[in-house]
């Protein structure tokens, strides 16, 4: 098993491009939009615990704790890099809330103590660890920003009680929590504060999930929180996405802290059934609303598609926990996918509105219009962005993502310094210094300055999409990375990887995209909308012959493309006999998929007919 | 107006061929078949007048009278051809039931007199105007099978019920049946018995509708049941589409007895509406299970088509009306596509199960093979014929469209014959004697012997896919059929219809069907079924430079087609790079979609990759 360290966020430094711009928009819009929305909503209030029957006070939900916990998080990434004293005041408002109004044994939930104090630990669904996994990692990151335990404190005392009450007394009505967050967040804290009691607790929880028959949940099977067999034994990705990866991601940190080498078999296992069988290009997750969950091999059905953005979000965080203790560019190839696609899909581009969902295509040209022939129970596509959502998981888990983008561009051991992603910056750890200078995702040249490395090896990921990477010095390939050997004391390497656009048709078994193709260009995903297109998007035809112009988009700060299609000439007939049938030539314009539904309301699709 | 009187099936002979196969399992397991379900479930048992609460017969519902109603006329319609005394006297057994419970005012109807006594009349989608209007098609029907009026004398009295109630009295809570149907059966009667009164309260149903607000039924919007405006009015086709079907084709009917030429334009303009933009290629219309209703324009998804066989059976209905009253092939071509597709779909090969809905598509290998990853309130797609539902209006339909085959085949005016249907039959009406032999649909040569014509013309429709019509004789097309002159006593002509596989493109609005083609061979459209194929059925890309076998299948009574295909070269990947994509060459066996579902679930496709 390999052991890289991934450089932590907060020694790097994101120069320009265009990550600069999304996390200047999340320190200076995003996170502030969130917590007013939090605010408005009374998830900040409910910290006062203040809430009767019968009070004005909004009633607190069991999952408001985990949101206002990743806000807090979100904050304390933020001032880590940037101090802001507002955020701070915030930050430590709610902590004092917190401390004044923790049990006296230790429990803080906020849902439970105020609502439904007589069910602590006793309702497995009720995302009580949860929470709590959310606050360890406030906690962590408040530490890491500013080196105050005062949250630390609270969540340890929280954790003594946890390990009380379900390793010692056992007196929980279950074993392991309904929803996975507590095991991956136990071993940050771990690594933290290398206390091992973190480490245990954590253990405890993913070796004894799936062991036993437990609480069933609201879902109603064992395999929609991954409890229906024991982990080791799970080949294929089951169930709910989110909590699914949140464990996955567990798994991984708990096999590189324990040396496991069954329970990183079972990760990689895990990882290969989602992204050959089960993942949408975007890199979204979850085929059906339903149980917001994986359903089966191949089905992936692009107006349907529930892709949630903290499910493209935990994916992430899987795949990017495998890629430093497996070396295969694979899973930095995934988080690649994920960050340019399926997670910021899910924010608008002013950094404002959220999708929830991520559907691949939208069709409002049909029965959707028309609220009168449709059936009350029949779901509605989203194709709106929105400011709040009563299940408001995803915006701070955006805002979080933003904040720390620089966590997943190097790693380092021993002899090694990795480079993953291709973002302009400037990085300075272990007496290395990093600078890389980049448009990437637009444009494929890269050059990366290293000193202070003489000896080491620099690997470069070659994204998996790259047919003709090219370097200014020799390598060898290792992995999936190009792997440069440093003699001097600075080196100074161009690479290029050439962004062009690629066409890509889905395995045979979808049938969702049978006879259809998808565009992408260097890391980024394209789709067609109706609101650039004069032909209707389900018309449109690609010309796969000629190649698609390119051109900088500055509302996007992306590429858009351009390019030859055809389309059917208009007939009055509704079936056309194939000799009658004509097309005709017609361009098409693709923008980047994560800039969908930022220009109101569109048809919109990513797969087109071939 | 034109007003061309089709020739009884009274007066046609059925040969042999597809549909007299299609009328032997009628006769002798179909019409058997449907009385045993109707009897179990205690349909026959009800006109006893028996229930009663905590009583062990079965609760009637609100249109068993009319599911017992069609399969009476049905087994008039096969006793009229065939004399059976079992058909009959069970035919005597239910009239003489009717008789004795009919109330003393005349009224008639089994759930409201023994379950809702109180709500005669209230409740307008309950359907009482309904099954009074199948009664009355049975009477006709029994009538013409008989001479006997003794179904005709019950319905009568019931009738004069209704104009006093309605007309005069007016005291009914609504002015308008919920569901249509008497209109087109009050007018079969006025035609039979030549009586005013009943083509005025026809009339009377017919010009209320629309005219002002009425109670909604239990879909909450008068487009469901076409009273939304005043039905001169009305150019788009709306709402439940067999009640819009059958007010059509009574406002055909209607525009024909009262020369009524806004009556007949409304008509045009709704049958254009339905064949231009809401129907499917099979015939089938209903694109939404929600109302069993159109939708919108263009609105034709393939796997949830709902499709009803019922609402085939009205939209054959009503353009067989519209073809005697309109010289135009376009209306017969309609009436053949749904006899050959969109109706037989309908029922089992073997004439002992049913689809009540008859979509276009079925993919079983995907969520719905799992029932832990589906949403219990999923719609699960239909795969398999039933021998019983609890809403049967669907069987007795087919059975009663089966005895009557020979309707559709010929009308006549003063001057011409013409030849809508191209069956194999002997026919001998108004002095005129007519031979035709063919082995239509799978053999595309007809010759067509008539005496007693001289100095008459013979219309023999030429279909309007057939681009190659071929004749012994000389004719002008007229209307799209071919006229002949007849100056001989007797006139044989041989006509060819080439049965050549036609590829179908769908309108470009059509977003279902994009970048897909389906296949027609003579009036047949043809599916893709799992059962003969190995490549997943969404794989299967046509090829179109290569002409289809033909190939006379015994088993579907009819061509089956084998033809050179492609499928995708295995990949392990879930997308693949195009330039990495290949396809190696396959071939595909294609059945008549009216016999899929006939050998065990299947997944079936009729538009496949172009």
């Amino acid at each position: 098993m390999e052991k890289l360290t991934p450089v932590s966020f907060k020694n790097v430094n994101i120069k320009d491009g265009f990550w600069k711009r999304r996390m200047d928009i999340n320190e200076k819009v995003t996170i502030f939009s969130v917590r007013d929305r939090f605010r408005d909503t009374g998830r900040f209030e409910a910290f006062k615990f203040n809430w009767k029957e019968d009070s004005d006070v909004p009633k607190p939900h069991i999952f408001w704790d985990s949101d206002v916990a990743k806000w807090m998080e979100s904050a304390a990434y933020i001032i880590a890099k940037n101090p802001n004293s507002e955020l701070q005041a915030e930050l430590e408002e709610l902590i004092s809330l917190m401390k004044k109004n923790q049990c006296e044994d230790g429990y803080f939930n906020i849902f439970h103590t105020v609502v439904q104090s007589e069910n602590r630990f006793m309702i497995r669904d009720n995302h009580e660890l949860y929470c709590l996994g959310h606050f360890i990692e406030a906690a962590v990151a408040y530490y890491m920003a500013t080196g105050k335990e005062n949250l630390i404190n609270i969540v340890d005392k929280y954790i003594d009680l946890v390990i009380r009450i379900f390793c010692v007394d056992k007196s929980a009505a279950f074993m392991t929590p309904g929803h996975e967050e507590i095991e991956l967040a136990l071993i940050r804290l771990y690594r933290l504060k290398k206390d091992k009691k973190y480490l245990d607790l954590a253990m405890f929880f993913i070796n004894e999930r799936g062991v036993r028959e437990e609480q069933l949940t609201s879902w109603s099977n064992s395999s929609y929180n991954q409890s229906h067999i024991p982990v080791r034994q799970q080949k294929e990705a089951m169930g709910h996405c989110v909590r699914a990866c949140y464990l996955y991601s567990a798994m991984a940190d708990a096999a590189r802290e324990t040396d496991d080498s069954e329970l990183l078999e079972a990760c990689k296992n895990l990882f290969e059934d989602i992204v050959n069988k089960k993942m949408y290009i975007s890199g979204g997750i979850g085929s059906s609303h339903h149980g917001e969950a994986f359903t089966v091999a191949y089905d992936l059905p692009n107006d349907t598609a529930y892709a949630e953005t903290c499910a493209s979000i935990a994916l992430m965080m899987f795949a990017d926990r495998m890629k430093d203790i497996v070396l295969d560019s694979r899973y930095a190839d995934i988080v690649e996918r994920e960050i340019y696609n399926g997670i910021i899909s899910g924010i608008s581009l002013d950094g404002k509105a959220f999708f929830y969902e991520n559907p691949l295509e939208i069709d409002l040209c049909d029965r959707y219009r028309h609220t009168s022939v449709i059936n009350a129970n029949e779901r509605l596509p989203i194709t709106q962005r929105q400011e709040v959502f009563s299940c408001s998981c995803c915006p701070p888990n955006m805002t979080r993502f933003i904040a720390t983008i620089g966590e997943h561009i190097f790693s380092t051991d021993e002899n090694s310094l990795y480079v993953h992603q291709f973002i302009p910056c400037n990085a300075d750890f272990n007496g290395i210094k990093v600078e890389v200078s980049t448009e990437y995702p637009s444009k494929g040249n890269v050059r990366i300055s290293v000193s202070g490395a003489k000896g080491k090896s620099v690997y470069i990921r070659i994204p998996g999409w790259c047919k003709k990477f090219e370097a200014s010095e020799n390598y060898e390939i290792c992995g999936g990375y190009a792997k440069f050997f440093v003699d001097e004391d600075a080196i100074e390497l161009e690479i290029n990887i050439p962004i062009i656009p690629r066409f890509y048709a889905s395995s045979s078994f979808v049938r969702a995209d049978a006879g259809k193709l998808a565009l992408m260009c260097g890391p980024v995903l394209y789709c067609a909308e109706q609101i650039d297109n004069d032909v209707k998007i389900s018309d449109i035809r690609l010309d796969t012959k000629v190649k698609p112009e390119i051109e900088f988009n500055s509302f996007f700060g992306c590429n858009i493309l351009k390019m030859k299609a055809y389309k059917t000439k208009d007939s009055q007939s509704l079936y056309i006999p194939l000799d009658e049938f004509s097309e005709e030539e017609t361009s098409v314009t693709l923008i980047p998929y994560f800039g969908f539904a930022n220009r109101g309301e569109s048809d919109m699709a990513v797969w087109l007919k071939k």
